[in-house]
């Protein structure tokens, strides 16, 4: 995620680090380059006259605007899912955090306690390792009793089976009568949570917006860029390089946005800080058990994974 | 469901498996020849000349291009919300399998929680069963013991009465004293997100976007792309063909997608993954007692059922 | 509700049955006319020249489209509302039907979960025919007891009063030690979410979308249409009336088919088939108690009330 | 709120009551003579002639409808937020009483249960008087014990003091042992809900669409019809003050419209019924004690406060 | 949070006092400037013509206002989320006092409920803080019994280690046998609640709308006011400079807006009022404890902070 304090307008205007332009920017020179060839043959092509006008890239620019808006929409609505769902993680590990120290009849600085926060917290890395398709065993060994982080690299859905073994803790609390069946109900209810969260994340990185979507669109937007020259050569002259490539920049980067923010998942600038949020998991329940917190190193380049 | 890696921008142009090009391809090309024949008659007809012109077709299209939208904005969010059911199911069929292996008191092992879990997974394949109105025989026959599974398959409404099964395994654990009536209630509220499920597929299933708005909006496209060539042809010529299948290339293969998506559970290239997602929720349960994964098949063509 | 299987693609250009053109069909056909006027009087009316051309047609048609797809939208949303609600209602009553057979301790066959399906029931017809503004006498009748159903005919908020009903019987399993206080609660809870259903759906019926923005809106579409002929005249000649009408065709339909759907209740065809929903959820709960299906009557003319 | 039936297509042409053209009439002759001076003085301004043609006013009218559309649409939802809200309160009012009558080991008739639904009859309506700022002292006096009244009459927050009281109750029935703990607790819930309507509603009626866009809107509409004028003389001649009106017409009512909506709480013709309602939930809830209801009195000239 | 009553609609127009204007004033009179420049020289720039014409100003304008919508939306819909979440906050809050005060047999006018009411306010005061990165000392001081005020002050997530405090307050009250693990598991259900509504509010604060959509939508609608007088200099004249203006008065405003609300904790005119809904939630929890409010002092100039 990039993470930079907003300038004032006008220095805003000529960022580089954060802005997606540095990436789309081989595509606009290439259309630069074939909008100044359009206008120097005068929108002929092999002697003959490409016979166009602006009328049809006003309708059709329109139109694309709007379908382009309905991936943009579709594709932010995914971040920002993904991100509820990452903080809905927070909130209810700090839940069951908090249900762990004071639900029960345990003396203070039991182990059994700071035991089930230990879970949590792998729990939330082992999420994190799923999602971004990582190796989580490193984290995994650093958290949890060498024995049962054993056992849970070997699975295959490794979130889940911690759930199972927060589900064999809290069974044990209530055999141990630490707790009594109805503030095993009020654990079991943050667990269900914890579920949804799971299934959540797993939702938005096994489904993208529809193939035939990205497809469909990236297609038009590309095709209408091409054509664009074409149209407004013999309205604009040696303008038309500069307008060109102007409209396309917008419709380019806003579709390389949209298909960036589909995986929020992922690595790329503007997903989410899937690591970031991780420490601040681990470091937020740590606190609750007493631990200072180690504040985040700076982000790099406006940068954190 | 199309599962294909995003290319670079520049493939993603010539990309044909996924896109749905190759579906709405005969009718482009019907348009594609009427349009030449437009221009070589210069636009008229039994040397009547149509008189049009790009402005109502501009007018007409943007609206068109709004209505679309509205279209496919509907479309998208059924497509979402199957999704989401079933991403649901997956979190509560978990749930629940965790409460049966740790809320109550039975021994490591026990039969109960696996027979428990057993019907989890019925329930899960009758409601794909019945959401693309195939034969569930054989995967009740699979997971059910004999008797069970008889009494199901006469039955109407499958999953509900695999619930019911459910729900009398849970008093049964009650009467057993395996439960209380504490943990009991647990049972019973995931019981009931389970129904609300099967009944949010149903819905979907069941009630379609009214009838009068894709009669109306796929004539609109339609007559409207076939007017197209008559309004563009005084002032585009020979390039009328192009832009105006172009035009239309994107209006058609939007409502073509658009009715695609609006019944998810079907089995056209963009519908839900119901197989994979039915095989996927029988291997994470059978994961937590303790079975090993089988991986899942690669999809065939980009495309999994 | 129309139910009609999608016809391919060049059939479902002139599909009548389920097209709200029947109904706009007198409206167009004035238009046409006029506007065969319009083009015979060259725009004139009493030999003074109507002066408009395509410009503020332009700009206002593709407002008009923003602000028709903002009621289109209104309207949509309150239809799936409605269906979501009898959705949840479906989930819910199962809900209730699956824990008055399996929460408490009635042996196996007993009258006491059956009565209170048979309540449910009730519930449901009285709900539809207070929506339909239509009589429940002959549903109570042939529902419930000869007394009660004497005594909800009677008072004014027929499915409340049922509700409490349903109450009282869980009251009555309370004190007869069939049920615990937790299971007590358990149905409470159930019984809270049908109270939500009910007063859902009395707002739907009872707050239409704000009657002036219907008023404009109408208004608006319909002084366009009018206008839209001398627009177009000067440019497009014979033309004019075939464009002009079908423009007005989408924009008249849209506004047609976003008034029928704002009251989703009702028995228009467009509207829910809460007929058929009733029934079903009455087989389903019946099922529940081991009676057997009856399958639907098959819709005549695509149509289900 | 404007109850009034949807007349037929033609009638519905020239309501006037329910409509917005009465309030924006006297704005929209004003602008009716502007134009016909622009027409008169052929556009100029003290000899200067004011040089403006329709493509500025395409653009930027597009671009206005969609902003327009943007605070339509957030006003809307406000108003369907607030009903929302009103809805919830008659559904959490009819639990909570079904609750009082049918939870408890109260005997039939007793006067605790009626005592409570009382409560919810006060707070409904000093929820009302609030949200409107209107006294509530006459409808405390009628509804409670007058020592009781007196006290709510003289705190500042009358709706949630008295869910304290409605909290003592329950504490009150948990000590008399006519409740346990499980039924207390789902009092305690409906009880919650009750407090997150009030505070729902405080924050409609507290935090309106931010001012600037109100104000940034407002402005840009008016200015853009003062306008309108000398951009379409030159083109329309004398029909331009029949265009401009009726685009101004849409444009200022809609505006109007939305600016009405935005307080859904108010007396204005479009505002919510919150005396009928209030009168709906005394009357239903008294219902379910025995009590036949009252049948409200016809809405004058469509309206009802 | 600017609080001023809506004016009449002439008055409005030339209200400042809350406009936007103010602030984007100096961009711009820079716009205005420089298009008299563009006129004076008409459109040449070093004697070489400029060659632009309003087509693709219209194209883009309208593609432009659709995206600045999408950002608007997005901006808005975080600013009434933050509003929501501190509705919540005030519901919460209540709900937990009231059973602090009613659940329990503590005697009335007991020390504990009240100390459990002041731990809400710190919470509330230590959230505000956070969100705005203020120091918190006065307020918990002034709230909390000087040990506790000391540890909360040396901790880094304040209001989490005060719902840990009420967490403990919780379990005392069982362990003093207050209250039962029935009314334990109600007060921890809302403690829940308060958990979600500190992480949402931490969701909002941290993670912005992606850096580079802010980036790519400011540069988009300056370069397009910039390029704009070239575009319509020889259409309009010298109505030119009034013309760009005014388009660019409100594209620049609305997106000043949508900047200014995407943050919606902060200090800025339109920001959310935490200060007012801080002491509001004090004033409204003391009630409840039988102190008199204190109203709020008058708004200086229309804003609260």
């Amino acid at each position: 995620m990039i993470i930079r304090k907003k300038e004032n307008w006008f220095k805003m205007l000529f960022v580089m680090k954060g802005s997606v332009l540095p990436r789309v920017f081989p595509r606009l020179l290439l259309l630069l380059v074939l909008s100044f060839l359009v206008v120097y043959a005068r929108g002929s092509f092999f002697h003959m006259k490409i016979q166009l006008n602006p009328a049809p890239f006003t309708l059709f620019g329109i139109a694309l605007a709007l379908f382009l808006g309905f991936r943009n929409n579709a594709s932010y609505d995914r971040f920002w899912e993904g991100r509820k769902l990452w903080g809905a993680l927070l909130n209810d590990t700090r839940s069951l955090a908090r249900q762990a120290l004071t639900l029960g009849v345990y003396p203070k600085d039991a182990a059994e306690p700071k035991a089930f926060i230990q879970f949590l917290i792998a729990f939330t890395y082992s999420l994190k390792h799923q999602l971004r398709r990582t190796d989580a065993s490193a984290d995994l060994d650093r958290l949890l009793p060498a024995s049962l982080a054993n056992n849970i690299k070997n699975v295959h859905y490794k979130p889940i089976m911690l759930m199972k073994e927060m589900g064999e803790w809290v069974q044990r609390a209530k055999q141990d009568e630490k707790i009594d069946s109805i503030q095993q109900a009020a654990f079991d209810e943050n667990l269900n949570k914890l579920s949804d969260i799971v299934g959540g994340c797993e939702r938005l990185a096994g489904t993208p917006i529809p193939y035939t979507y990205s497809v469909l669109l990236h297609r038009t937007v590309y095709i209408y860029c091409l054509l664009l020259p074409f149209g407004f050569v013999d309205s604009l002259g040696w303008m038309t390089p500069i307008i060109v490539t102007f409209i396309a920049y917008t419709f380019v980067a806003l579709e390389a946005i949209a298909d960036e923010l589909e995986e929020p998942f992922g690595l790329a600038p503007n997903d989410l800080a899937l690591d970031a949020m991780s420490r601040m998991i681990e470091n937020t329940l740590l606190e609750m058990t007493g631990k200072p917190v180690v504040p985040d190193a700076a982000p790099t380049d406006y940068y954190i994974s």
